[in-house]
């Protein structure tokens, strides 16, 4: 059987919109190896490792995806039991879709860190990505773990460079936050969107955290934060089998641990982790195949939040809107268009679309002292804002996505397997 | 303000699916006249009349953007009557997002038709497709209505260019049926997804029959059929403003009119309408901006036909697929994804996924002897077929779509306003 290959990382040339890599210190509880499984035949490490200290709280969120990877499965599981002591992320072979023998692979690596470290397997969280239908060499990813658990220590852009498949440049950020008066650190790091090869775009994501959280609000925050950030990215409207968002929080700051939004500081860390998943979140949309232009489409006016993100959402994965963001053509009738086949409520007559700031049409009639030349001149840059006001209500939405250019189709179409 | 305006039709080239415009006789009751409004500068014919004789009945489908033109709005309220006289389609200009001023201009044409026949103005249908935004001129316009109705009758294949905007090639396509102990013929003509200037894919197709059919039966008939025809095509995902399905039916054949499916022969007609709709939707499938190859996607084993449909067109809307196809990539992981994110019951071991008729996938494991040249083979060719099979129930649903291509972001990116 032959399957699909992705093309060899290191020609891929690396995203207009990437951002280099920020000074990230070290978490404490957080240790972090990389070592080469050779998943593929590539000349680099894919397989990281990041060891976690006794107590740290996890949490997690998933894809939608009903044809879920056993990762994703196992993980969806293991949140619940709220501990984590270590994370394998795979790179290569995202072992979905490869039954019981998929699975088999992934308890063997849960095992094998787990009798490392004398813990329960439950507690090692273990991504993978790449290839699917492959169910992943236990072979191979023995050995990876072997060597990764002799390796010396690495710092974030190494482990943000390995989980990455066809990524075009490491994706990292971070915050802090005063809890209980001690300042606590959230880093972030994540891959995704970055596909040059014809595989599935996938999206692995983890936060870790020096702060004392119980995993029960650990999840509350996460999942208030994935609303807004994860949730509210699209690259080209395909959601991937493998997303996975993971929280590790190792409590070394030491503040007196964080139950609820009762506790002292708990506002500012869900504030601080909400700002770490925004950060990367955009990371992703920054790498998103074919992208030329990051697009914020902020939708106000809706009848309610949750409709405006639909709103938001059907506008940033509209092929003729973005293909019009491509071309730097102001053409807010495919964003009426857009606004229009969300199925969310909205009345022509009420609706006004702007870009950058500027009003093309307000109340359902384009304006008529529309002047178009400011709109062109901010199209032309690399940030592009969509605004849409549906004149309804007070429910507003911010999401982000990239422009859909002959990069999307030349990644994704110009292969054969 | 300066707006969108569609490249000259005259330059595009014709798409490599492309099929021949039938030899369509004429039908009994309709007139067919085309003019020169001059809405755009082309050098051709861009508005349609159809004179209807006294008596027909009419059936509709809009579309279901709420961001829709008056025209549509109109036709909805004038289907509920069932009656229809005229039918006036301009193109170049799809007059939505226009306000009151649109509304106007519809009425106008309305007023003028229906003094010129001394009919009621609801029995005159209105249809406009082309720039958003822009008034419909009510001066060219009125020109343009007089010019057609002095003008000598023309025929399917001058109606069905004149309808168009970018479209490549002109869409016709006809059925009949034995109804009563009488022949009656349907003739259909449709206009889409040939837009080279970055403006709305717009879908407008009338079907034209001799057969008596009361109007509520004949809207029963047209929704049933457009269930399974116009409702299973996707190009893009984007959904227009303007998409609109008329049929009329003048009743000149003599057979006792059809009332319901009591009615002897009315099976018969059901059945030529549908085929007729699904003949004519293929054509703008066939005419899709950029579309290489034509793909039908057979989904069985759903919980449901409705089911089936979604899961469907969640694949024939996937970016990934439809690229995939393009590179002619037998990728059925992407096909996995599709499925997956559809929001329907799937369950990843009992899915099968194959190309041409060949299994690459069954009961959620590729198929270890699976023998991918015959399948290449197959994806090389014009017309693709993708199985999915979901081992659930009975759930049955076939959908229509075309590939991803590099012509598709040429039409809608390479251009500015």
């Amino acid at each position: 059987m032959k399957l699909s290959q992705p093309t060899e990382p290191d020609v891929m040339s690396v995203s207009p919109l990437a951002v280099p890599f920020p000074d990230m210190p070290p978490i404490e509880g957080v240790t972090l190896r990389v070592a080469r499984a050779g998943y593929k035949d590539w000349g680099r490490c894919d397989l990281t490792y990041a060891e976690l200290a006794a107590g740290t709280a996890v949490a997690g969120v998933f894809t939608q995806n009903v044809c879920c990877s056993s990762e994703v499965e196992l993980g969806r599981e293991q949140v619940r039991l709220g501990r984590a002591r270590a994370l394998v992320v795979n790179a290569g072979n995202s072992n979905a879709f490869t039954g019981y023998r998929g699975r088999e692979a992934v308890e063997q690596i849960m095992a094998q860190v787990a009798q490392h470290l004398n813990c329960d397997p439950g507690e090692v969280f273990v991504s993978s990505t790449g290839v699917i239908g492959v169910p992943l060499p236990k072979d191979k990813a023995r050995e990876g773990v072997a060597k990764a658990l002799d390796a010396a220590p690495s710092g974030w852009k190494d482990a943000a460079n390995t989980i990455g498949t066809t990524d075009t440049f490491a994706k990292g950020a971070m915050a802090s936050a005063v809890v209980d008066g001690r300042t606590v650190t959230l880093c972030g790091i994540i891959k995704g969107s970055g596909m040059i090869a014809p595989d599935m775009a996938t999206m692995l994501g983890y936060i870790f955290t020096d702060a004392a959280v119980e995993p029960a609000f650990l999840q509350q925050c996460l999942s208030a934060a994935n609303h807004g950030t994860f949730s509210c990215i699209t690259v080209d409207s395909d959601t991937s089998t493998s997303d996975t968002v993971l929280a590790f929080a190792t409590g070394k700051a030491g503040n007196v641990p964080l139950t609820s939004f009762e506790s002292p500081g708990a506002d500012a860390f869900a504030a601080a982790l909400e700002d770490v998943c925004r950060q990367i979140a955009h990371l992703v949309v920054r790498d998103g195949e074919g992208a030329q232009k990051f697009i914020e489409i902020r939708v106000s006016g809706a009848v309610s939040d949750d409709s405006a993100r639909r709103i938001g959402l059907a506008v940033a994965n509209s092929p003729l809107v973005k293909t019009a963001i491509a071309g730097e053509d102001a053409n807010w009738g495919r964003v009426v268009m857009a606004v229009g086949k969300a199925g969310e409520p909205a009345d022509r007559d009420k609706l006004s679309i702007g870009f950058g700031g500027i009003w093309a049409a307000r109340d359902g009639l384009p304006l008529a002292d529309y002047d178009e030349a400011p709109v062109a001149e901010h199209l032309k840059g690399q940030e592009v804002t969509i605004e849409v006001d549906i004149g309804l209500g007070d429910g507003r939405a911010t999401v982000w996505t990239c422009d859909l250019t002959h990069g999307y189709i030349s990644i994704n179409a110009d292969y054969r397997s």
